[in-house]
């Protein structure tokens, strides 16, 4: 990349590092101003791995930032800064990087985040966006995976397999994603869900207040909820019926059954929080989530024990023939 | 890269995580306990980009580390913790991982770094690496690039060009390297330089006290020293004989001459800082650096005007046909 692709970039993003410490990403390093527990996360994206070739790079930008926004969201903290790390392929042309910079920044001013600052560099491979970002916690404490406890309930926000449908309709047949929406529900809405993950921002301070542990969904809710049931030593009983789906994935559970229910709760890439709470704030979640209009549903309980298991109604247990994971299209 | 292999990571990193805040790799965040200001750095490198697809992969574990230590040290901050972002080929044979991990479990130790967390991911490209370091202020402020001012004194840690001299001798006769050692100095040593940054970890301390203005040299001398002069508004003046060379550098410039100095002032990689002082604090550097056992040289000064130029023996100034960058495998 020429070194005044590189001045383009800072032009670009500069308007973006409004704090102080950024330094008007003039400097080597950031400054933050931290008083207690700052909490930290990191998530890469790679072009064939976590998004297609093909996805618009405003997406790219978004999703970068996104998944991101989702651990701090999970943790009930509240995102102060972002580093940016930019792996840019020698062969993308230019405009691309307008485009990129325009969907971060969206993103940036749509969940309040200042640039702190980062790293941009060219390379002969795939795009990679490196994002790190810093929230300060909306609680008390940040809950971990390890929290959990018997008697309590399981719940999760937004819709599961939206990322799994988006990626789906895109592989199977790019050409006649058209032709496609017309005979089924609410693609053009799941391909969204796949480029652009909607973390649920707006309940970061009720998981602060109520959750006892909590993680984003990331590696499918039957991965994250074995993780939460691993960390904690406890068993996790989520009542299949119970996820919470969209119209596209009723759709879909509908055609293929257990076997559908099964791809939602595996496929990964949800970006929503899955979290355990006492059963006594069983109301004031359902407020809070009224008030920030994130979905939430009450999905399990937490039970002496150990693993995570998904029923179905009749009470057997949903046949997870491949547990989620993060890198679907790499394998 | 398949799941078992991200086990086998954290298996080999958790016992780097010993701070309580890197919750053992098994969270998806890191709570790190600050109080005021906290430096944030970051620092991807690329494989063909950054380092060789030879160089030993333990020693691409300890560059990604020290390019991030080299930005905190300029800094005058103490190095606090660490989180990795490693992006692995598909094709790395896995024992590769794990000298990987035993070069950056030796760095971690040498600086006393905890890792705090990261993210691992395959790609179907090359190897990238990339880690975000904080670090504590070990003075009252966080010297910037725009902090010189006319009438101080500039210097300049370690040895300039080490990087420069290490590559060439890499790609231009590499499989020759022994018989090119007979005949030239140091070779072994500035390929070692090359691969394995030496930022002046030691001399932190005396930059947070004394500097006024601080960069790390990663562009060059010559542009690292024309950021700080544009970043403060003022002339940066260097004396080329007073450049600190290693034996090799000065048989380079022994033989290319004026040409070899530019060179060693452009090809960046040093991975050194670069600082302004006020003259009074000439003795105590002197002294500093010899506690820390780092060399320091006075370099020039800082003047009224604009512009960083590096002048001969004989007052004329160097021509500098290329400026230093980043990129030099990339262009």
């Amino acid at each position: 990349m020429p070194a005044d692709e590189f001045d383009t970039i800072r032009a670009l993003f500069a308007p973006l590092a409004t704090s102080a410490g950024a330094r008007g990403l003039l400097d080597d390093v950031a400054v933050l101003e931290a008083s207690g527990a700052l909490v930290v996360t990191t998530d890469a994206i790679v072009e064939g791995v976590h998004f297609l070739p093909d996805d618009p790079v405003d997406t790219v930008a978004k999703k970068s930032l996104r998944v991101n926004v989702s651990d701090l969201v999970a943790k009930g903290a509240k995102p102060v800064g972002a580093l940016l790390t930019l792996i840019w392929p020698n062969g993308r042309p230019s405009h691309e990087l307008r485009d990129f910079a325009r969907g971060l920044r969206e993103d940036l001013e749509l969940f309040a985040i200042p640039l702190l600052g980062g790293d941009t560099t060219s390379t002969p491979g795939p795009l990679i966006v490196s994002i790190t970002a810093f929230g300060t916690p909306l609680g008390e404490r940040v809950p971990s995976r390890a929290d959990a406890k018997a008697g309590e309930q399981v719940w999760v926000t937004g819709f599961i397999g939206q990322a799994f449908l988006g990626l789906r309709a895109l592989q199977e047949q790019p050409e006649v994603i058209g032709a496609y929406a017309r005979d089924r529900v609410g693609v053009d809405d799941v391909i969204d869900w796949y480029r652009v993950p909607r973390p649920p921002a707006g309940f970061a301070e009720a998981i602060a207040r109520y959750a006892s542990a909590s993680t984003d969904v990331s590696d499918g809710l039957a991965a994250d909820a074995a993780n939460i049931s691993r960390a904690s030593g406890v068993g996790i009983r989520i009542h299949g019926e119970a996820v919470p789906l969209s119209a596209a994935g009723h759709a879909h559970v509908s055609k293929f059954g257990a076997r559908g229910l099964a791809e939602l709760v595996t496929g990964g890439d949800d970006y929503q929080a899955l979290f355990t709470a006492a059963a006594e704030h069983r109301s004031a979640i359902m407020i809070a989530a009224r008030a920030a209009d994130v979905n939430v549903a009450l999905i399990g309980d937490v039970v002496e024990g150990e693993g995570a298991e998904i029923s179905m109604a009749d009470g057997a247990p949903l046949d997870l023939r491949r547990l989620g994971h993060r890198h679907k299209l790499g394998r």
